[in-house]
């Protein structure tokens, strides 16, 4: 006998298969949804279909967006000569929250991971090498890829593609988190944190 | 200017109230959805549709189905004189699982909570009351609550209720679990393991 009846099983395994969401999780989640009024249950299968429907990738930034170019590439308050460089949409919405940073993006969908078989085919370079060379007042390309070992790799692939161009190419700083202990480090952001010392203004 | 469109805000949001879902959670499951195939996105849209639409509360038990009676009340090789009364339909799957247990169930659909403001009336008393007297077959319920103080208020309301009516009223036993230390163990699980204490038998 099935622990399920046949749609309970088939929405716990299509829960299941979502990043993060365990066989538990799943099963937790397909209750709450079973307990939910008719229309909310509705409202949230509608929000899916509506955002997988309505949403599309920038032609400009690849970021998702619902209108093309996106809100961030169409503002002519933003600076035009930078485009900072990241591996996931939600990357750009914590970069927007600081409130710091007025240049453009660009997603990349991914970073090269050979191991999981992702080649620089699969993500968005050569989108980003064909914009710029069509916007020649880009002059700066900020690698803000994960600092992980394939973030890393990525960011030095664009870098040495781009040192023909004279387009400056630059990487987030690396080094101690704010409000840190050194106690607590790990040695490798200690080391990198070491090696990019720069000195005391005062 | 919003950090998404209002699409995927809608979908982040109408993730983020699902239970164990929080804020960042609900951004990485809403852009791993935007990068489903068209296919997969609505799939799991229908899937949460379907198994909203198809499945009811047996009339007996009370546990989701899509069969009323439920393949467990209709099994004619469950044993009729025990019923087992449960918070959750997670719990049903949890003893069938073991593979031990053959009677019914009876889901409450929750537990009496005064705090959060859940009453004896929405939870399913008043449909075991009403199916008890309906089967004088039933001899036993043995009440599987969880060990909680209201899992626990639930179980002892229920003896109470049921006590002139001749059904005996068991309670899961609670001790010690399996392979565990007592050193590591809690006050209150020794306290009640050694007050259930049994005697060896050799």
């Amino acid at each position: 006998m099935a622990r399920y009846s046949p749609s309970v099983q088939n929405l716990i395994s299509k829960l299941g298969s979502l990043p993060g969401i365990g066989g538990k999780s799943a099963q937790r989640l397909a209750f709450h949804i079973l307990s939910m009024s008719d229309e909310d249950a509705n409202s949230l299968a509608e929000a899916i279909k509506d955002a997988h429907k309505l949403t599309v990738r920038c032609s400009s930034c690849q970021n998702f967006t619902d209108s093309d170019p996106c809100p961030i590439c169409s503002d002519p308050l933003r600076d035009k000569s930078t485009v900072c460089v990241v591996e996931s949409p939600r990357d750009v919405s914590t970069f927007e929250r600081m409130h710091e940073y007025k240049g453009l993006y660009h997603v990349l969908h991914g970073v090269y991971n050979p191991v999981s078989g992702k080649s620089m085919n699969d993500i968005t370079l050569s989108q980003l090498f064909d914009r710029l060379s069509r916007h020649p007042e880009i002059k700066e390309v900020i690698m803000a890829t994960n600092q992980t070992a394939e973030g890393n790799a990525t960011a030095l692939y664009v870098s040495r593609l781009l040192s023909p161009s004279g387009i400056k190419v630059t990487r987030l700083a690396s080094g101690l988190p704010m409000g840190s202990d050194i106690e607590f480090t790990d040695d490798l952001t200690l080391a990198s944190a070491l090696k990019g010392r720069v000195n005391i203004t005062t």
